[in-house]
């Protein structure tokens, strides 16, 4: 059993959001529910498939409605979160980054002895005959997908040549099983012009594409084509090339992704789902109020919090040290009291909620519930 | 029992330290045993106590060494972390920021019955007079410190007049009892010019001294002044204002304080204890590759990770996503093979170590121990 944290008394309790120890994070439920069914309505009219991030959430809980929402499993940025959402019940899970040391290998290899439909990417020769090695010795064939670079640079073959060999070598190997190929467009995600953004989306599938249709020339079948973000999830299906969208930041949304899809429409197409609540803690300066969220209770590699709740519009809230924040007001408003709660959009919702141990899961006012982050820290 | 991840059957074998699995925390118990025993003889011959600030390190274990070097107790920024060193049989606990919504004073109080010399920082009178309320129904006196605003303008009192009548108020609430003041100077502490620190630090020093001696013509007495920190270790005593110093990151130093604290010297008075191990996963780009630990790995508030084992000289770390870090290599030298192992000074210590479970703890390349960071999270 969870430690639950100082808020458990709360939950079923009426007044919940303002009863609420803080720092704390708020997960909206009905906000959750209508991303995860809107993203599976669109990929479902798209017709591709869905295999959503969980370094996002790092949950079971959210990993398991959105395998019931149709998703084929979720993705894993590390072996650690694909252990945990393993043991709670989650299969199809594929993890993104190569994984290379002994140690992780070990790892693997027991993991995939216990899991179903798990899958790993594998970039280098070195890496995948290490792989074929242990997985012969475990017994067990492992799942790969071949990961290729699409321009960001940070994983993948570099270039066809070296995807095409490595393709070959993962199909030849004795104890792997090719699936197919990951290609993640990350530096796209974020471009804040939506004309941009497809633009280079689809010259990126396009690429892709020609690729695909060299390797099948060869005989080389690849069943699964991996890729794509909550930044272009639209763009990507339009791309036809990806069979599986590994979309993450949908179900909470955060300040960068709130602008990045806001524009060229009245609203984002997802609802923010996710806030940290905030207390004033000091009411001594005459332009600003100091609150008890800093730098160890938001992502600082980001944007700064937006403020949601509890301050007027014009509000502006920066980092003030591990544990404060401070939060300036317009000219001329009212400065919030002292024990005041103010709640924030989180401004890069991962690493943000790799901060807390728990969700706090509101309907409205009422707290419904508290969930592990099941996964935060787990490497 | 806590659980001490992938790495604790590695306990006691020879050559630890290569074997890890990644990313790590990594201490060196042997520079940590030192910079405490430095800080604590620097204390001693400059005839002033210290609490030092528990938020660095979290550690039950590391803040028995310091009370057993001789420390009057550990200053805590949140209450969650108070609560957690009183479990661990820390006394003389003194936490550093204003409580004061109604779910932190009822811990506080809960803490209270139970802990031995534990104060607060108060610096409104709302939250004196809702503390006094507090402590007097729960039957137990509450030690506070009127917290003083040296020019941080994060908490405190901002000016003489406030402080002073404050300090008033305290000495006259019926169930708290007046122990002293906090005036911390978060604002000096990375000034990166030891002159320039220096006569910023003395200058808030004699505006404190004056302070103090009129409150004492009133009939005032104070018997405790906490303030200083790591940046200004050597300045404060000097100062002869501060009866004890609140000194956290001397414990670990990182990337910020090696810098502000080498000006004009040899060498940083204290060594670095704190690293980050990670492996190099991907080798696919000619001048770089990419590693294991990225921004939910490290502090992203700071300057980057330093390099400090592993790669060449000039080698550069940058962060790479949420779990990928890109290492630069100098023109010309060799790039670090699949699954090579990288040290990292970090970034900023505080919140690093937050985002870690456990210290790998060794002494040379022996793993000695697996302690966990018992306040992580804790708020």
């Amino acid at each position: 059993m969870p430690d639950l944290g100082p808020n458990a008394a709360l939950i079923g309790q009426p007044g919940g959001r303002q009863a609420l120890d803080t720092p704390a994070l708020l997960l909206d439920l009905d906000a959750l529910e209508r991303n995860i069914a809107a993203m599976a309505a669109h990929a479902r009219a798209a017709g591709v498939g869905l295999r959503p991030h969980a370094k996002t959430h790092k949950s079971g809980r959210i990993a398991a409605m959105q395998v019931t929402a149709g998703a084929l499993g979720v993705c894993c940025a590390t072996l650690g979160e694909a252990e945990v959402l393993a043991a709670s019940g989650i299969a199809g899970l594929h993890i993104t980054s190569p994984q290379v040391t002994p140690p992780k290998i070990a790892r693997l290899m027991a993991l995939n002895a216990a899991a179903s439909g798990l899958s790993v990417v594998v970039d280098h020769p070195d890496n995948l005959a290490a792989l074929d090695r242990a997985a012969a010795a475990s017994g067990k064939p492992l799942d790969v997908l071949v990961d290729f670079d699409a321009g960001q640079g940070r994983t993948g073959c570099a270039g066809e040549a070296d995807l095409a060999a490595l393709v070959r070598a993962a199909v030849a190997a004795d104890a792997l099983v090719f699936r197919g190929i990951q290609s993640y467009s990350g530096n796209l995600q974020h471009i804040p012009i939506r004309a941009e953004r497809r633009a280079r989306a689809l010259a990126a599938a396009d690429r892709l594409r020609g690729i695909l249709r060299r390797l099948g020339e060869t005989g080389i079948a690849v069943p699964i084509v991996s890729g794509g973000g909550t930044g272009t999830f639209d763009l990507d299906p339009e791309a036809q090339v990806y069979t599986e969208l590994q979309v993450g930041s949908y179900v909470f949304m955060d300040v960068d992704y709130r602008r990045a899809l806001g524009d060229g429409r009245n609203a984002p197409p997802f609802e923010t789902a996710l806030f940290v609540a905030t207390s004033v803690m000091s009411v001594n300066a005459p332009a600003y109020v100091t609150c008890d969220a800093g730098l160890k209770s938001f992502a600082t590699d980001g944007p700064a919090p937006e403020v949601a709740a509890g301050a007027p519009p014009g509000s502006r809230y920066e980092f003030f040290g591990d544990e404060h924040g401070k939060l300036t007001l317009p000219p001329g408003a009212a400065r919030p009291a002292l024990a005041a709660r103010i709640e924030c959009v989180t401004p890069h919702c991962d690493p943000t909620v790799n901060l807390y141990d728990v969700y706090h899961v509101f309907r409205g006012d009422r707290l419904v519930d508290i969930w592990p982050v099941d996964a935060r820290g787990k490497r």
